[in-house]
């Protein structure tokens, strides 16, 4: 196995990203991660998913909220209050750090891809860690009190609106790019990582040509659950499933997937759907898939390349 | 009277400003501020002076340095080195919120007059604090060394480079602002605080118009020497003006300024200066100028606004 490509939107997905970056040589890993979240705050570039990623490979992460940094204060949000600004989306000192500095490599004409990758490998991180496509794209959240703009939803608003429906503005004229393109034709094997299927899976799927890219592929494509036992382990992806007329569960996730996929990984508490996921012609893999330790990351991300290298990519005409 | 129009640099600029929104009605006073240190670091647009002068009005000035926010941390400078920067430049955490706020204000369109307004109404200070202008100027450092940036030269290389000359850049399109055209009109006596006569003083005077409307104001102009006892209080004002072949003395500060100045408030170490400050037609007041509290800088100003009234403007011929 020499090329591993998983994608991720946050926190679940970075776990399992570290689980892969710890399970094999970590520079044979590219992760390409939602920027669908992203947004502009007091006139810096924010990129929740990245980061989230970028700190758990970093081994900075703050293992508390699985968000942030480790020990991180919050000193410059105190003045920014001071200032009379609404301080609703939790900055900390270090993590300024980071958003200063990618806006200002964007603002000097950088890509999003390089400049997230100039800040990575200032961190240690080996890992190719890939934003999914380097032009704006914004997740609107449908909800009955109007669209939202994603982290005004997910953060303001503490993701408690019922969502009626999602899109990803600015996504028709994202393009695949060089180096996602690059780490997907060398893959030997690619991973959808338990993140929401809708809002964190779902932007990266939207980018012109990548779900077409994920079909064609010949090499396994498996995905590991999110949804473990009828809920999320984290987030809103349980009731926006179900809001959205969708089963809450991992047949679910292997239904959304299913065009592309090889394999889905599931939690032992979901046994009982293996059947039904059979249907679908996809193969499903039973562990234990809650990550609460790096033993537990390690461990998922080992069983589930194994899981892979007993896959062929499923027949083309699926 | 009505209103105060004081002229400063940085840190004793600062500090008889804040004597004089002590002495008298903070919204009387309006200071105009050096505007040629700024400069972009990290993409932000830092204006030292202008800070300096914010927090020591608004009360939260670091006391030991004077300059910074009392209190202040250094985390996001930290993680900044730890992204590989140089960082040799000294950001408070605190201080970041202001340099981020001003920069999206300015990218947002907004002048640097608006912008610094904006800022220090949020902290507190009711007194009007102007950029000397708008347009973006910078002090160059003319060194056998060859020419340095102002901070380089100031901050970085500690300004222990011999000056042999000095140049503003961007002087010759800086406009006299509205703002700062319309408090010198409205203004009962006008105050050059003991700032660097050089590199403080020196690019607000050159701003073009603005000499010319001192010169031809009918208020009594008095300046604060910042030369006490043959040496400056803070900064190489003493080894610039050495450099640059003046005598290190008030007697120069008086020359710098006579083609506008009514008089001069010179240190008691200085009397012996009296006489041949005298020649220049410039009336002179002795007392005791230096500020270690704020008594010592409510009495300055107090002081110096007295003696100001005892004066009427210097004859036109001057």
């Amino acid at each position: 196995m020499n090329h591993i490509v998983a994608f991720a939107g946050g926190v679940g997905g970075a776990k399992l990203a570290h689980g892969l970056a710890l399970a094999c040589p970590e520079d044979r890993l590219s992760v390409v991660v939602n920027t669908a979240d992203d947004f502009s705050l007091y006139g810096l570039h924010i990129s929740p998913d990245i980061d989230t990623v970028t700190y758990t490979l970093a081994g900075l992460a703050n293992s508390d909220t699985g968000w942030g940094l480790a020990g991180d204060t919050f000193v410059t949000l105190e003045m920014l209050r001071r200032y009379g600004q609404d301080t609703w989306f939790w900055l900390g000192d270090k993590d300024f750090a980071t958003h200063i500095l990618r806006t200002e490599a964007l603002r000097r004409g950088s890509t999003l891809t390089a400049a997230i990758r100039d800040l990575a490998t200032a961190l240690g991180v080996d890992a190719q860690i890939l934003p999914m496509c380097n032009e704006p794209v914004a997740t609107l959240i449908e909800t009955p009190e109007g669209v939202l703009e994603f982290q005004d939803y997910f953060v303001r608003r503490q993701h408690v609106d019922e969502v009626t429906g999602v899109r990803f503005d600015g996504i028709d004229t994202a393009t695949l790019s060089p180096e996602v393109s690059a780490a997907m034709t060398d893959s030997d094997v690619m991973v959808i990582c338990p993140s929401n299927p809708i809002v964190s899976i779902g932007p990266i799927l939207s980018v012109p040509g990548l779900r077409n890219r994920l079909r064609e592929s010949e090499v396994p494509i498996v995905a590991v659950s999110p949804i473990v036992g009828g809920q999320a382990l984290k987030g809103p992806a349980d009731r926006m499933l179900a809001s959205m007329g969708h089963e809450v569960s991992a047949l679910t996730i292997a239904m959304l997937y299913r065009d592309f996929l090889s394999g889905i990984v599931i939690d032992e508490q979901d046994a009982a759907l293996v059947d039904r996921i059979a249907t679908l012609d996809v193969a499903v893999h039973v562990t234990q898939t809650v990550m609460r330790s790096d033993d537990d990351r390690r461990r998922l991300a080992a069983d589930t390349l194994a899981f892979a290298a007993t896959l062929t990519k499923r027949s083309v005409e699926k």
